[in-house]
């Protein structure tokens, strides 16, 4: 289960990296904070482990964070992907670093909720969190996430309670309109899905 | 027609403004760098009119343009929506400040493509450059745009040749993926589509 809400509603953590995918993150970013415009108790921030005044983004997006981890009330911490089969800095980076997948292990211990979007999987795989769990990835990472031990299901977007994951870049909307539908109901998640012109599949 | 890429390639100066729709903005963003990523001769760019250190977008997200237009090759400009229906900065602020209107309606004139997400159709429609002209907008500024005069279509992209809109945010995913196919082929665009795992609607 997602954690319940404070009565100050749910704040969604994503974790932004040098060389992130845009849309990873700026997709659900923007299904949530539209959750809330739509009368969901429901926010986002884009942060990171680190005080940053810019992190640039894999397709070159220069983006200003909102704060750090640590100074962020959290819900559900969302990891974005990207850079996992590039050359330059994203996720394999971050992988081999060690210092994301380790603040996902302890905030999933803590009890908060863990979810990715696209290569963001690998990510929650080093971290521990996908051992025999069923979980999704970009296409193109599906085999280095079956080779990590996630159980791996080639769908949209992976619900197993406290650990979600997303398939490639756009499952990231499909991944945010179900958290939205779980979370605000299916009607806050209708109109979200309306503004956007975007047609929810699941 | 658009504009013929120069020898290095077609830029799209995509013109971010206070309120812009985060995604109107960085979903088009991330499909032309990607196409650049498949072989396209194609890049954009994120600039401002006025010299900005940062853009504060719709939903919060705070941005780092490029640069200014005037400081860009420009083959193709594209204006994001965001605001039409809101209070605050966006859309309606900027058509009536006219200066986005402006600038579009001068280099039209001088021979650039130019490009709409949303309700960015209102600027071009302030600019007069969609005065009898077939034109999409957000499904909320469908009746704005046919009493401003543009010939309303209800469809996710209309080309008019050199002069393109999209419908509501995400429909700037199928204007962007037309955009590619046009310039750079139908197998760049597949590929950008797997990429993103996103299907192609035109």
């Amino acid at each position: 289960m997602l954690v319940p809400a404070e009565s100050w509603g749910m704040n969604v953590a994503i974790v932004l990296f040098e060389g992130f995918d845009e849309l990873d993150a700026v997709g659900p970013y923007e299904v949530f904070q539209l959750a809330g415009r739509y009368g969901g108790d429901l926010s986002a921030e884009l942060v990171t482990l680190e005080p940053t005044e810019r992190i640039v983004a894999r397709s070159g997006m220069r983006v200003e964070p909102d704060g750090t981890l640590d100074g962020t009330d959290v819900d559900l911490l969302l990891v974005p992907g990207g850079g996992w089969n590039d050359d330059g800095p994203g996720v394999r980076v971050e992988y081999d670093r060690g210092e994301i997948p380790d603040r996902l292990a302890q905030y999933h211990t803590e009890g908060t909720a863990v979810a990715s979007v696209c290569t963001g999987a690998l990510l929650l795989a080093k971290a521990g969190l996908l051992d025999g769990r069923p979980a999704t990835t970009h296409h193109t990472a599906l085999e280095d996430l079956r080779e990590l031990g996630a159980d791996v299901v080639e769908d949209r977007v992976v619900d197993d309670g406290d650990v979600l994951t997303a398939g490639g870049i756009t499952s990231g909307f499909d991944l945010a309109l179900h958290i939205v539908a779980r979370e605000c109901g299916e009607s806050v998640a209708d109109s979200v899905a309306r503004e956007l012109e975007y047609e929810r599949v699941i």
